[in-house]
């Protein structure tokens, strides 16, 4: 039997920290994994920088609340939904998404959570576990899935080359470049195309 | 963090095979987990009496359209969802039970598949593995999750003895007796109390 992966931002919804970086005109907020690899050292910076720009979770939940998901996310999901299985494996945290996640439909989701106080300050992140996109293909393995895995991003690698099928979606020129044997799709047609092709197979 | 895992007919969906035998005046359809543990022993007969009665994979599927989840089962999903994740971990077929998915707002369903012919005669069933419900709750563990399950039968024994919290959702009074020590949970308020109660701690 077979079930899909993905990953969430710059494939279902926007970069999330980038948009918290254009609202509150804080430019250095706009790394992500596409930047920087080391996801403790990126993290470990954008709470130093909220803390310092005294920023809390209801102001970061006031941009994300004016977020919409990618054109034709809802739509594609939806149609992976009738046909499959699809879970969401994501480096963000849940505090964060679920305004969002509302908007997606409410796909299941593997991700991380935060430590915030009772004045709304974000004081820590809790990732779940290391590499929890690569271990998560290997638990479906486990139970016997054919797993297809794709997102755009650093830490998406893992769980591609681990994956049945794994594919770019999206991604930004220095990814690829990096990784030229991993094919690339560039839109939700390919995408569907893709896909179509893993289930019947 | 948290998750949920829970069985589908019995708790979010009426019993496929009774209604299947009601329709069809086949009494011995009626059997289910509650009645043969050994599933392997269940199916290779409900298969075999199908054979008998020269129904095929389009006269099961007529049946099924007609079915409707349980007064609530949308709802109680629905919040479930808004505020967690929750896998459906089934041994229904994913030939059978996709309209009825549809009608639940596709919850992540983790279940098997059925070897149906061009005629589509069910010529046989997949376990996609043995003790899927018990090694579910096993990889969600080594992913870092607390783990949540709960069901009504036999086949759920093994996944709420796994969980960190598990329980019984409106279990034939046999099965209680068995297993006096598993919790019962009798409708969907008592399992938003719970819901809520893991979720908070």
């Amino acid at each position: 039997m077979k079930i899909i992966v993905a990953d969430l931002e710059g494939v279902f919804l926007p970069e999330i920290w980038i948009n918290v970086a254009l609202k509150t005109g804080i430019e250095e907020l706009k790394l992500t994994t596409r930047q920087i690899s080391d996801y403790d050292v990126l993290m470990t910076k954008r709470l130093s920088i909220l803390k310092e720009n005294k920023l809390n979770i209801e102001d970061i939940r006031e941009v994300i609340s004016t977020l919409e998901p990618l054109d034709g996310a809802r739509q594609i999901l939806d149609w992976i939904r009738a046909k499959s299985q699809i879970i969401i494996l994501s480096d963000t945290f849940e505090e964060f998404v679920k305004p969002l996640m509302a908007k997606l439909g409410f796909p299941t989701l593997f991700c991380h959570n935060l430590t915030i106080d009772k004045n709304g300050a974000i004081n820590g992140y809790n990732l779940r576990i290391d590499n929890q996109k690569t271990r998560a293909v290997k638990a479906l393995k486990s139970l016997n899935y054919q797993v297809m895995a794709f997102g755009d991003s650093y830490n998406d690698i893992g769980m591609i080359q681990e994956a049945h099928q794994g594919f770019f979606f999206c991604p930004p020129s220095c990814v690829v470049a990096e990784f030229p044997d991993i094919p690339v799709t560039q839109n939700y047609d390919e995408l569907k195309v893709r896909i179509g092709a893993f289930l019947e197979c």
